[in-house]
């Protein structure tokens, strides 16, 4: 079978064998914004085509190429669900002779009614499920648009998007913050960029609220306390601790962290900083939280 | 004499009399970003040229043209300070014949040692002293990045910095929500629009965090709750509204608004939604300081 994370700026395939073992893996810039809406098809053979050349596969996808910009809107499924609810709400798509799953997203009403949404992070979900176990989680996937997810026997709850990684990158890329930002040269010490993104962190449990802490890049660059090599690093701090003191871990509770491991990384320095105990989780959920909604079972390996 | 308020990115140029009743006043695009750092003076010239020319006058400027990167760096004048204290950092700068005062701006240290600078609300506060009256405030002065002022007994205690204009035009301008705004057609409902601010205002009290409320902005959209032609809006309101419940104002004080009209009118509206009593002071306080600053006295208009 073929398993496909398809998000808004890049795909990632997987071929796996009947036990969900991975052959063969492919990484390829072809996002949804980069790929125009009738050639999803054509863009998926680009990566995969000898793959589905080689005979009858199977083919299960998720992410935002279930989205009203993708290849097929697939309906969000409502929270609480269970894995077999998901995998109910999925669609299929076929070109060619070929026929595709593809896994819908979830929506969830947050306690005021107002709404959220998500694809492609239920299925890296389902995907560490196994190594969760039963009770009760609160996992947090970093990302772009990272999310929070509640999680009580193996049903996803509830869960809430914070807009952290977008608005890093707005504030280096076109704010008045970026211009003091200059990247570390090779001999800057990793320990002490390390120290003033700690510094960002515990910023954010101070009062003052994130509109005001962020002007402190600039104040505290302009009285040389912040280097300019060293004011990304503390920004990405003080916005990473923001998502943390808003959500409010359980602090008696571990909390795994699904995602891209550099950034998984600082989420789990973040979370240490703050008194909280992190679990980075391995990086290839999405592939078996794939194959579990393609076979219903879980992977052997 | 001619009083300047210099900023970022306009210069607004005030022709007063001895008793500072203003004759004449001059807006021109030409803020310290748009000036080439040597030629300040031409820039003044090009504005308020005859006004010099009509004979011997008193220039007193604030803002960012005391600056690091404007006519002359004036260093900061720390918090807490009076009136006098702020008078006696001024500096001079001389050409052609001419002198010109610059103020210096405000430095503080919060609760936990991280500094804020001021540059230019100073001088608008000291115009507003006498409307104020003596006891204790807390003055807001909305702008790109919007100031908290505590006044206690005509001492400016201390201050904070939000960067909720640049956010704003950040996200509108760059981001995943500016995508889904569209500008109000000319039938659009006013009062429609001002309800999605108010939304936006309250909702900020709620928990979850503003990097968390803010992809609101998307996923509200996504279910056709939030049209397109809101969306600013109701962004404005929660940025405003974060911005307010972040400084905590003591809810049986006035809060005074000193500004633009168009802004200082939203700013009163989200302070009442969120209960607080604002009160709009005029808007031309920069002009009142700067002749307060320069003769040692209060207008007598």
């Amino acid at each position: 079978m073929i398993a496909v994370d398809w998000g808004t700026s890049s795909l990632r395939a997987y071929r796996l064998d009947e036990q969900g073992a991975c052959s063969d893996k492919r990484d390829a810039a072809l996002g949804i914004m980069q790929v125009k809406e009738t050639s999803f098809p054509a863009a998926l053979e680009s990566v995969v085509g000898d793959w589905l050349a080689a005979g009858e596969v199977q083919i299960i996808m998720s992410g935002m190429i279930g989205s009203r910009q993708g290849w097929l809107e697939v309906p969000y499924v409502q929270c609480p669900v269970t894995e077999r609810e998901i995998s109910e709400g999925r669609r299929e798509v076929t070109w060619d002779g070929h026929r595709a799953i593809i896994v819908p997203g979830l929506a969830c009403r947050g306690p005021s009614g107002v709404v959220d949404v998500m694809r492609g992070e239920e299925t890296q979900i389902l995907g560490a499920m196994s190594a969760l176990g039963d009770g009760e989680h609160l996992v947090c996937l970093p990302g772009t648009h990272s999310k929070w997810v509640a999680i009580r026997h193996r049903r996803l709850v509830s869960f809430s998007t914070h807009m952290t990684g977008e608005l890093f990158a707005l504030l280096k890329q076109h704010s008045i913050l970026g211009r003091l930002m200059t990247d570390p040269s090779p001999d800057t010490n990793a320990a002490a960029l390390d120290e003033y993104f700690d510094k960002g962190v515990v910023r954010a449990r101070e009062p003052g609220g994130l509109l005001h802490h962020i002007f402190g890049v600039r104040a505290e660059g302009l009285f040389s306390k912040l280097p300019p090599e060293a004011a990304s690093h503390y920004l990405s701090g003080l916005l990473i601790g923001h998502e943390i003191v808003s959500v409010q871990p359980n602090p008696r509770m571990i909390i795994p962290l699904l995602g891209a491991a550099a950034l998984a990384a600082r989420y789990a320095r973040a979370l240490t900083d703050l008194g909280y105990r992190p679990r980075v989780m391995d990086e290839d959920c999405a592939m078996r939280g794939l194959y579990r909604l393609c076979t219903g079972k879980g992977t052997r390996i």
